[in-house]
């Protein structure tokens, strides 16, 4: 391969600063994360980006049973009718669902919805299966695919099709359910933050941005390179609501029959376009060991020299031995291709070993989240190293992502300060009236919503950043994903 | 609770030698591993059914890995017209695939096929990857739903919605193609035998049952309790055919282009059906302890008294840090109801601890597969008798298994005693002119279908059991799920 050759990477990838957009459509097609599917807005998750969900799933799998709940599989059909039942679920569900009309040739007799999420199926289930107080709490998560009929679609972040968790969770009272929903949330927020190392905002919905048929929605929210916004995963207190419509109640010990309190929380495929923005460069992809399909790559140089191969093969199984993903790129690729095709694909530590290494007993060792940094490294202490090196590299990217949110964050007292903050694509606290008029408003000239309430409310008696009514809330604005 | 309860899960299933059928359904409901879904022939899997899922799926998937494959995931919805691309594919699926023609109130422009399998899909975005022989092989897994809409259902067996792994690879040649065919098939078969404890035939379907658009399929076929075979696993050779379809096409080492040859594989939540009819029983249900979602329940007797709990965490804590899956039934439920209801869930193995074991020392453990087989154990040495036992039950159910396929499995010679045979529910090896009017015939007069044709064909100059035209291939004859 000709010098030209190994810059070819970095020059197919737009640039993150002049057309961040069209930079992540690049970076998703170029590391091969994912591919288009025949049906529009459909995606193909390819192997290396299957992988990291797997690391996601893996992750977040250990934490849900660690805290009582259980996996199961609901039916993905369920009559249009199931959805009608709770009104808000309907309104906001109804225009967006997939329907099967027909098998081969013939007209089924009730129209199928595919699932866009699965309250309504497990509530019918949860009716049947709960008599008693001794049956709760019911804590079940679910693996599956939903279906969701987006105008506009991006890999990963919106698509028609994608790959989901689903915790539905039912409790005989409504201070456990909160509690719930609110751990759930810390979860999510603290999985963000150690696996993923994206700094996250955590807070409450507005009533409008909430989930529909919930009582009060959760999220964790991340700021994007850009300056934009992600919901990166929420929470619902359901309260009574779909108890009511599915007839969910349960004999108390008092001998009363009363309704259960609901939950609900999900994470997504969406992750992976979080992990994208939240730390790519110009020169790619950039993974937190912590998910990175894999975490070290072995670069022989001039392989064909006596030992080069056998030491990297004795590195390779001693890194595997230590529980370290790893691998050995022996392909025909020149050595300036491996390491930036290695680099775009976010590989957070790249070894390389020559003839010239071997006599000083050592290995070049280069971490992908510090850019043109390099270190020699003797072949003894290169396991430690390596190890060390990536619990470094989590931390740190964690660190950038957090000094970014911060630095990105300001507090907007008026429409001047909202307006600018804004379109300087920072995220903006402010005091507000609670009314949806004020969103709906700011939303309409700045293309801003609501992300979520902190949880540190102090109002000092504030106005409202749009109307000037008295303020109920802190609130964060920013444009969103 | 009195000894009427205590009684009262053997009581409401149905006897397994009068009603199986019966039998398998109430297994199902009683022993929670599903329910029926809101759509005819859908089904909920359960926490309990779902945790032998996920147990199956993590020793599947390594093993997948461990021989090079790689997971991914494809959009469930594709256009109708790719099924029509390969003519015998569409003409055994076309009549049984759910349709997605409107979203929300909207017609679409085209008709969408929830995937009934996934070669046509996965085809057409292999007919953009694969360009060279350096692409080559592929080897790519998916855990997914489909849907297949089938008349007659029951849980785990049939049902419109299922979960499984489909393997989908190409390579270079039909010689690499075929072996991996084959050595998937092993794979099956060794999983079968090692994790399900369920011995099974393996050898080559007739062209009559093979997989539609396949050029051969391969399958496992384990005999159930009843004597009827269950297809269990199926592994494809595809050739060149939906390769000459999608038009999936490499540049050979020569410089010509080349048509892949193609293989896929799969088993589903069906082992689920496999494990309830090759290992229950009049009590239950009967796991094997490699996919047992609870491997040990540890029964406390009269737990106020001073020490029970105690040492019933200790050995809890004991066991677990040895990797055994173990519970504690702390329950309120009388000590006799416990012992009936983990008999009946299939527990491997139950032990109990009740005051009077203290004094000795001891606890009593009894184990699932050998009915009313008690025996003491000295507390010191508890963790490696338990580990030994889980072993030696392994071991056990799988030799039963094995002593129950010989027992009925027979020769059959002519049309006589094929009857013969298959109305005793045992399988039949039969010499076979290879013509589907024989099968045509057999299944019309017994109900009884083509299973596979062993690897050993010493066909000695016999003819078919039907025709007596001189014999091509020995086959076994069996009724079947």
């Amino acid at each position: 391969m000709s010098k030209q050759d190994d810059k070819k990477f970095v020059q197919e990838i737009a640039d993150i600063n002049l057309d961040f957009a069209q930079w992540y459509t690049d970076i998703v097609k170029k590391t091969d994360l994912a591919d288009y599917g025949p049906v529009k807005g459909t995606m193909i998750i390819k192997p290396y980006g299957y992988a990291i969900w797997e690391n996601i799933q893996a992750e977040l799998d250990k934490r849900f049973k660690a805290s009582g709940h259980v996996n199961a599989y609901f039916p993905m059909f369920f009559p249009l009718q199931y959805l009608q039942r709770e009104a808000e679920h309907v309104e906001g569900f109804a225009p967006e669902v997939a329907l099967v009309t027909h098998v081969g040739e013939t007209e089924l007799a009730e129209k199928l919805v595919v699932r866009p999420t699965s309250e309504t199926i497990i509530c019918e289930a949860y009716s049947k299966w709960i008599k008693s107080y001794r049956d709760l709490p019911v804590k079940i998560n679910q693996w599956a695919n939903v279906v969701r009929w987006e105008k506009t679609t991006r890999p990963f972040l919106r698509t028609t099709e994608f790959l989901w968790q689903e915790g539905h969770t039912a409790h005989s009272s409504q201070i456990e359910a909160e509690q719930e929903t609110l751990d759930m949330l810390k979860e999510y927020e603290d999985f963000a933050k150690t696996t993923l190392a994206i700094s996250v905002l955590t807070g409450k919905k507005s009533q409008k941005e909430k989930f529909a048929g919930a009582v009060d929605t959760y999220s964790i929210e991340a700021m994007m390179l850009d300056g934009k916004c992600l919901q990166a995963g929420t929470t619902h207190y359901l309260g009574t609501n779909f108890a009511k419509a599915f007839d969910i109640k349960y004999l108390d010990r008092d001998n009363q029959q009363k309704l259960v309190h609901q939950t609900s929380w999900g994470v997504s495929t969406r992750l992976i376009g979080a992990i994208i923005m939240a730390h790519g460069d110009n020169r790619g992809l950039a993974l937190p060991p912590a998910i990175a399909p894999i975490q070290v790559i072995i670069i022989p140089i001039a392989s064909h020299k006596a030992g080069v191969n056998d030491v990297c093969l004795d590195i390779f199984n001693k890194l595997k031995s230590a529980n370290i993903r790893v691998q050995i790129d022996n392909s025909d690729k020149s050595t300036g291709y491996k390491y930036n095709e290695w680099e775009m694909k976010g590989v957070p530590i790249q070894i390389a070993i020559g003839p010239n290494d071997l006599e000083l007993s050592q290995a070049i060792i280069k971490r992908r989240d510090i850019i043109d940094q390099k270190q020699a490294c003797q072949l003894s202490n290169i396991i430690q190293t390596t190890q060390n090196m990536l619990q470094d590299i989590q931390q740190n990217m964690l660190q950038k992502s957090q000094k970014h949110l911060e630095k990105h964050t300001v507090i907007a007292n008026n429409m001047q300060e909202l307006t600018q903050a804004i379109q300087n694509n920072n995220f903006a606290l402010c005091s507000w009236c609670g009314q949806s008029k004020c969103e709906d408003k700011i939303k309409e000239t700045l293309q801003a919503t609501t992300r979520n309430m902190p949880f540190d409310q102090h109002l000092n008696n504030s106005n409202c950043v749009c109307c000037s009514d008295k303020a109920k809330h802190k609130i964060y604005f920013a444009k969103a994903y």
